[in-house]
């Protein structure tokens, strides 16, 4: 009799979801010469996989047998009951790592812990920093949470998918990931606004974006290094420029955007925070002292 | 008959105006060999740059003529408009180049190389893209437009203060200068609400600092380059992830932010750029496609 599972077994890593991300995963794994193990919903998918070596199970459960550890990466929650099977415990669990990295809130990835954990298998949480392109880049960064000994333990394999692997606890991970998105999202969508604004004043976006980049790259990178220094030391001497000349100098911009007629609300936001820092007194501080006004949350 | 004229001349460039900015930049043009003259109201500022060999003039005027270019980094225009002495064309401007990097309106600033051609002089406006302690450093950049001849004349002294120097025509310089602020200022302050939003998830700040950069050094370096890149050719196939695929995670995003109660103002602009995009029809592009929300102006 055909048993699927013991057909498909003796493979490093699993790889549950073929979509861009799973993939790339699936690829730069097997580049780096580890035996992988595939499946996805539409089979289809794998063809390219198979092609560069990688072998396509008969099933969720016969990839989750395969491998010591299997990384999923799948549309969003309930693709992932469906393929751990909720309704029972699933066999193929046992003495296995899930490493999930599809997108869920803490409470449904909670769950899956206890679901896996139930089945005597082992979770972990990961959360990956980097499009697709960048997969495997030693650049990358991937934040993990949920066992750290199982993290521990395949740590060198996920370090494959990112160089930088961090493990933080539930309770950070989250809030930390929110954050550390917020940040980047927000750096991206300035650059969009400000070379999108750019077309107000007849510049052409193209070359404005390669300029704009080009000559904040260093001022950008380096005012940023300078304020994390500043936030460890507490040292926010106004020896560079004081929070209310750059408020100063902010209207003026404001004024120049708004004469082109741009639409820039990345940039009033940026006004309305110094305008709020210097209204809690810290005018006469550093800019980094602009990240006093969030201490106290919402008004 | 003591001419306080003659008595300062022969030297290879002239600082007028010694606050944080002009200092640092009379320092480093001392450090690399050059024979530096300066000139401020209050002479005590000068002393720590004449022990350390720059030689301080009787008078503004004094200090123009004394080498072939004279740099001005002044409080404003006023100040300028004083030192250049507005009342009548002042004779130590003849064959002498000025390079203004006192900040000023373009009006302000084309008024003042009328008034220095008029005395036979050359005018050079130039605008720095760094804090003093960047002044000198080669990755550093400085924006200048006004009389491009004047500017090449000297371009490689102009190098010392910042290695990467732009020579812009005047429609340019004040719109592109506002654009790239803009888009620093607000890629700072976006840093400064992730981290200062931390607290309200009870993390510490300088720690969370640290992370957050680190983590998102790399991400956003190559999100911009990948931005250019793509506006560069026209080119926003959804390879990677997608624009409405981005606003829903925004969404959860803003969701986690707000239930930690942050003040995230950066934030909520983002949202609000991207929610205009996917209404304009760009939600099956490529995020850099948020740019194009931008192309219309104010609404």
């Amino acid at each position: 009799m055909h048993n699927p599972i013991d057909a498909c077994s003796g493979f490093d890593v699993s790889v549950v979801g073929l979509g861009a991300m799973g993939t790339i995963m699936a690829q730069v794994l097997l580049k780096q010469g580890k035996r992988v193990a595939v499946w996805n919903r539409s089979p289809d998918k794998a063809q390219a996989l198979v092609a560069a070596g990688a072998h396509l199970c008969d099933s969720a459960h016969a990839a989750l047998a395969a491998s010591p550890v299997t990384i999923l990466v799948l549309l969003d929650n309930a693709a992932v009951l469906e393929v751990l099977g909720s309704a029972s415990v699933p066999p193929a669990l046992a003495k296995r790592t899930v490493v999930n990295y599809t997108t869920e809130s803490q409470e449904e990835s909670m769950a899956l812990q206890a679901l896996v954990s139930r089945a005597g298998g082992h979770y972990v949480k990961g959360m990956i920093v980097a499009y697709p392109r960048n997969i495997g880049h030693p650049q990358s960064y991937c934040i993990h949470t949920g066992e750290r000994e199982a993290f521990e333990q395949h740590r060198a394999l996920l370090q494959v998918l990112a160089g930088h692997t961090l493990f933080l606890p539930w309770e950070e991970t989250y809030a930390f990931a929110a954050l550390l998105h917020a940040h980047a999202f927000a750096a991206m969508v300035t650059f969009y606004e400000a070379v999108g604004a750019s077309q107000a004043f007849g510049m052409p976006a193209a070359r404005m974006a390669r300029q704009i980049l080009d000559a904040s790259r260093f001022f950008v990178a380096d005012a940023l290094e300078e304020a994390v220094r500043r936030l460890e030391q507490q040292d926010f001497a106004s020896d560079q420029a004081r929070l209310d000349v750059h408020a100063g100098a902010f209207a003026q911009i404001a004024q120049a955007l708004q004469a082109g007629g741009a639409w820039t609300p990345m940039f009033d936001a940026v006004c309305q925070v110094v305008q709020r820092a210097e209204s809690m007194g810290y005018g006469d501080q550093d800019i980094a002292a602009a990240t006093k006004a969030f201490a106290t949350g919402a008004r």
